[in-house]
């Protein structure tokens, strides 16, 4: 990590997040309570991965700053919400998300529901805005978005997830379950990015599918190292789950080390991608060292 | 009603289940149990009313029919994941719905939410879709649904009635909540269809608003009064649980006869919210008539 990939990250951290603060009604609009939820649930944490790689992909174009404010805000609230459905009881039942209290603890069920679904259509509402874009060009980064989130995106991985707990999958089947789980928003994060500044050609969308692939994977790689490895008050969740759930990861299949050096090599194949796009690409190099290399 | 509106009903019926069918992915596509219980909760019931609004307002302006087939489409797979994610335990507990178990009855409580999930992308998703319809129109049609499903619509209705449980409303309090509740999505319906005409001049906009808000509101009189006096299997869900589950309703607050002669005032106020139309209002005169003489 460089100190100018440092600077730039917690500028695009603090931009984040004062554009997720002001894409969300204030806590005193009504229903005050709800609002308050989705605010709790959107700022204050989080790594901010999605964001940053809508930067770091706009910066392949130069692209125009608002379209991408609000693709980056779009992709975390989607980001945000299936973080809050998904530690629901009936989901993975989780009690701490980013060292706080989940939003179902935090508040109630029935809450952690609608704020989840309201986090949502917000998120379609931010990327529906006219913007300086040519709205057909809008349109298309709606379904980017629409897809990455739905059945064939994260939805549908969410679903092979729960259809696994307790099978011991393939390595194919894990990639498969992944590459929708957290795969395909990280996918759309970085097309959005794209996105922003021009309509892409067939070669662009592919070396940005074969990066977004390998980081993709690289990350929930780290995840499963990092769960069977670091302690709950770094990870700010709780560490462990995935054993204690008989849930596969690429640590209970491959071994530990091996899982460590396929995120090595991910991290190569990742950089390999961007080869086309030379110096403008820095940053979503720097992005793919950090998925790979971080602590936490 | 006339033979010629139940005709008319009947074909806007049988087109949207064969689109919304069409617009969702077959039961045999990975995750398949998703997408076959997305199916479920989606196809073979309910009575339309949104598509039918659509289509109706759609009448307005000779609107492109492809553009009217995704609207209607959309709107519905919005309502039916409300529905999905308003039956589940935390929520209504509800166990029938169309006559048929509810989806967390029939699968499990994960699938319900990621099924309500995913139909709410999905709904994006399909609106998205280009259409012979100017982009930036079509961007502002994205903009109506995703602010009607919303913190400001919809989801918000949904949060204060939670909230209301147990307390004692005004009929102002009341009114405002069912205007979120259901009246945005229906309003939202006839909006999309106009929409998929023409562009909207003010006082179109604000004749179109005027009889969304009356035909919203006698929508939510007649449930009530439907709630209080029918029986579970004409309405095909189980009656009498807002008196069970204590809540507000305009006959626990207004009295049976009273709510009836509200619906029959409400339903009159939109024949004349109508009169700039003319003839073309033909289908929305007699969907509001449908929603105040309905019997479930």
């Amino acid at each position: 990590m460089t100190a100018a990939f440092d600077d730039w990250m917690k500028t695009v951290q603090a931009g984040s997040e004062l554009d997720l603060s002001g894409f969300l009604p204030a806590a005193t609009v009504v229903p005050a309570k709800l609002h308050a939820a989705m605010r709790y649930a959107l700022l204050g944490g989080g790594k901010r991965v999605r964001p940053l790689l809508v930067y770091a992909a706009g910066a392949l174009f130069d692209a125009d700053a608002g379209a991408l404010s609000r693709a980056a805000a779009a992709v975390e609230m989607i980001h945000a919400y299936s973080l809050v459905h998904d530690d629901m009881p009936c989901m993975d039942d989780d009690e701490l998300r980013r060292g706080k209290p989940t939003v179902h603890v935090a508040y109630d069920e029935a809450t952690a529901l609608l704020v989840g679904d309201a986090l949502q259509s917000q998120a379609f509402m931010v990327l529906a805005e006219a913007t300086a874009l040519p709205p057909a060009r809008q349109m298309a980064m709606l379904r980017v978005l629409a897809h990455a989130s739905g059945s064939a995106g994260m939805c549908g991985g969410q679903a092979i997830d729960l259809d696994s707990v307790g099978l011991s999958l393939t390595l194919e089947q894990l990639e498969q379950m992944h590459q929708l789980k957290t795969g395909a928003l990280l996918r759309a994060s970085v097309v959005l990015g794209a996105l922003a500044g021009k309509e892409l050609d067939a070669a662009e969308l592919q070396a940005l599918n074969d990066y977004a692939r390998a980081i993709g994977l690289a990350f929930q790689v780290v995840d499963d190292v990092l769960d069977a490895t670091a302690d709950s008050a770094t990870l700010g969740k709780t560490a462990g789950k995935d054993a204690a759930d008989n849930k596969p990861t690429y640590v209970s299949i491959l071994g530990l080390e091996p899982s460590r050096a396929l995120a090595e090599k991910l991290r190569l194949d990742a950089h390999a991608a961007l080869a086309p796009f030379g110096d403008k690409a820095l940053r979503l190099r720097e992005l793919a060292d950090l998925i790979v290399q971080r602590k936490a």
